[in-house]
């Protein structure tokens, strides 16, 4: 079983979007373990359309589309492939009728009916993110599967309806996947470690880095879950033993600020920060994380000299001898935030975030305070590398996960 | 004449990234005013890449292929089209001796040399930013681009190298842009707005949107300087008294934060910030902009009711009786923070992020404080749209921009 993609949609021509689409959907049929050789972006042009349509049939069984089947007049997909396909389309009354309900209020132009057009001998795909239907036709031994431009309309409508379709295509019974979430470990360090295992075929192993951070998924498929399940509990395991370390969460979603929320909360522990060098970023990363209200009284941002003395009240000796970056001022800082917002822990950050020196220290050099409640005051130096955005993106997550570990 | 876009790299077949290297090239096509209407992804597979050669062949005058140029021996790139073209390759000896010498001290092998291999019929692409270098070579009507797979050395090696090259392939002679910058207007109806402008040929108009922000790209081509600066400042002349109002900033890259520290910094002004809402991240995102630590003293971000009164020193008559997300709180937060950091200018954020209600307020209703030395305190309620991180975002943005307003 083959699949191929085409992606319709002049706005990818113009440089305007890039196809992230197709990362999407490759990365779904990885996962089904349906083969995937090939992926073609055009505008929006019959000619064009019916032209890359008559190669993939040669190379492919399933065409997946994306794109072109909007409300203006350039979006032609539909219309276009059942011209060539010889297949009628017709309006699916469930999907007019929920296109006229959704303008309420607003002008509606004719051209919003063709969104709700659907192939007569087809599947329809509803769209619950938004109006254009998608559609399935199946015609001699090819599959041509339809799917909105938008990503966030064509996501959703994939993952509920066209992953099953595809799954009942592709050969493997069960397929299930494992994400691991690292942090610490630079991409290639880690893609080395696990060399061998991204080779294999079944469980696949591969890794991703977004965000500084480094993910790694194992898909394993079978025709029994227990199957399945033993052959992914045997990767990860040879996994965590190689770079078991650097993990710091499972699933597909954890960031160092939700293990850190998780952490305080299990432990009935709430947090305060003082911010020299992240500038706001620390507590502002921990806001993002729903419910983060439950353990997070506050942020004392000092990003001048003056207000360290005046709201945190650190003495003007330490300012003048020590420096901005020093120890005694990372830990002055963090106790100051632990007293003045009342709570069981408070992490400072006081550093360079470069591109110049500052106080004689090179950029991604970073003193970080760590306060307790209960426990003395830790001061830990890091030198780290990047740009002030890595700096201190990479300074938050390792003072975050330095608290859970 | 015509290009197309072939990218190599089974990362991109497997999901792993999204095509960027296509996005960015395309919007450079564009501007150069070179058509094109396909692009192609494909593994790393000589047999694929022979078999897409010749369809683009058919279509395209120049060919543009992305990665396979690396050291694994997936890499074959310039291997399979040498010998596809019949073409001879050889070791370019300035770029053997460039990456043995980014090798020092570390482990090389042997397979790393073959990113030094260059056409010798055609034109070595240098790599500043990384070892494989790039490759033009002509044969027959066709030209052929060869660049490596990394954005971040394909992209300064396009700008460098291969945009003047493809420049004096283009029919025009002098191609330059403008950019607009524009919030506070939805992505459609600003397209809507510029709907006949962005169908005309020169010159071309076109929308994208990051980050909540609009850009607008104005392009004209022409002749001679004079005629290309006519044209552009006519356009820019027509989107300006349609759209005007939202315009922040001309330029690439500038943002609300560029334009509110610019601001500051004309004016000779500090500014101090007391954040709930927005957690910290209105600081932090000024804190992102080269030189901001001119101008902002720091902020209070008191997230809990407890820290507004504790560190803020807000009446607890205030939080009892009109609420943590009301005037009266937002007045009293922008005050404080005007005294306690003993700035020009502060601004306080109160508010729901979402997605559930707040002391009855529904989510996106934000009070907005803005206390100045010399002026009285305002304080404006928006409701704004979106998700958590969007409502955040774009009442940051409008605070900033109303300063500079």
């Amino acid at each position: 079983m083959k699949a191929e993609i085409i992606a319709v949609g002049t706005e990818l021509l113009m440089g305007q979007i890039s196809n992230t689409n197709a990362q999407f959907i490759a990365e779904q049929l990885n996962e089904l373990g349906i083969s995937h050789y090939i992926q073609t972006v055009i505008g929006d042009n019959p000619e064009r359309l019916i032209q890359v349509t008559k190669q993939a049939e040669k190379r492919s069984d399933i065409i997946i589309y994306t794109g072109g089947i909007g409300p203006t007049r350039d979006d032609l997909t539909k219309e276009t492939l059942a011209q060539y396909l010889d297949e009628p389309l017709a309006i699916d009354e469930e999907a007019w009728q929920s296109i006229q309900a959704s303008f309420k209020g607003r002008i509606m132009v004719d051209s919003n009916k063709k969104m709700a057009l659907a192939f007569t001998h087809g599947t329809t795909l509803p769209n619950h993110s938004g109006q254009a239907i998608g559609s399935i036709i199946e015609k001699g031994k090819h599959k041509y599967i339809i799917l909105p431009g938008p990503p966030s309309e064509m996501r959703p409508m994939f993952m509920q309806y066209v992953r099953d379709y595809l799954l009942e295509e592709s050969e493997t019974k069960v397929i299930k996947s494992r994400f691991l979430r690292f942090f610490g470990i630079g991409e290639s360090l880690l893609a080395d470690k696990l060399d061998d295992l991204t080779i294999q075929d079944n469980p696949t192993v591969a890794t991703y880095a977004s965000d500084y951070i480094n993910m790694v998924r194992v898909t394993a498929s079978g025709n029994h879950l227990v199957e399945v399940t033993d052959l992914l509990e045997t990767a990860v395991k040879q996994i965590k033993s190689r770079v078991g370390e650097y993990l710091f969460a499972e699933g597909k979603e954890m960031t160092p600020a939700d293990a850190l929320k998780n952490y305080l909360v299990d432990t009935n522990q709430t947090i305060g920060f003082s911010e020299s060098l992240t500038g706001g970023l620390a507590s502002a990363t921990l806001v993002n994380v729903p419910g983060a209200s439950k353990v997070l009284a506050g942020s004392i941002v000092a990003y001048s000299s003056q207000i360290k003395h005046q709201i945190l009240g650190i003495p003007q000796e330490i300012l003048d001898t020590d420096g901005m970056v020093s120890e005694p001022c990372a830990k002055a800082m963090a106790e100051s935030a632990l007293e003045k917002l009342d709570t069981d822990v408070a992490i400072s950050f006081t550093g360079v975030a470069g591109p110049g020196k500052m106080e004689g220290h090179k950029p991604g050099t970073v003193y970080v305070g760590y306060a307790f409640r209960h426990k003395p005051t830790e001061v830990i130096k890091y030198q780290l590398t990047g740009n002030r955005e890595a700096v201190r993106k990479r300074i938050i997550y390792t003072a975050f996960l330095h608290i859970t570990n």
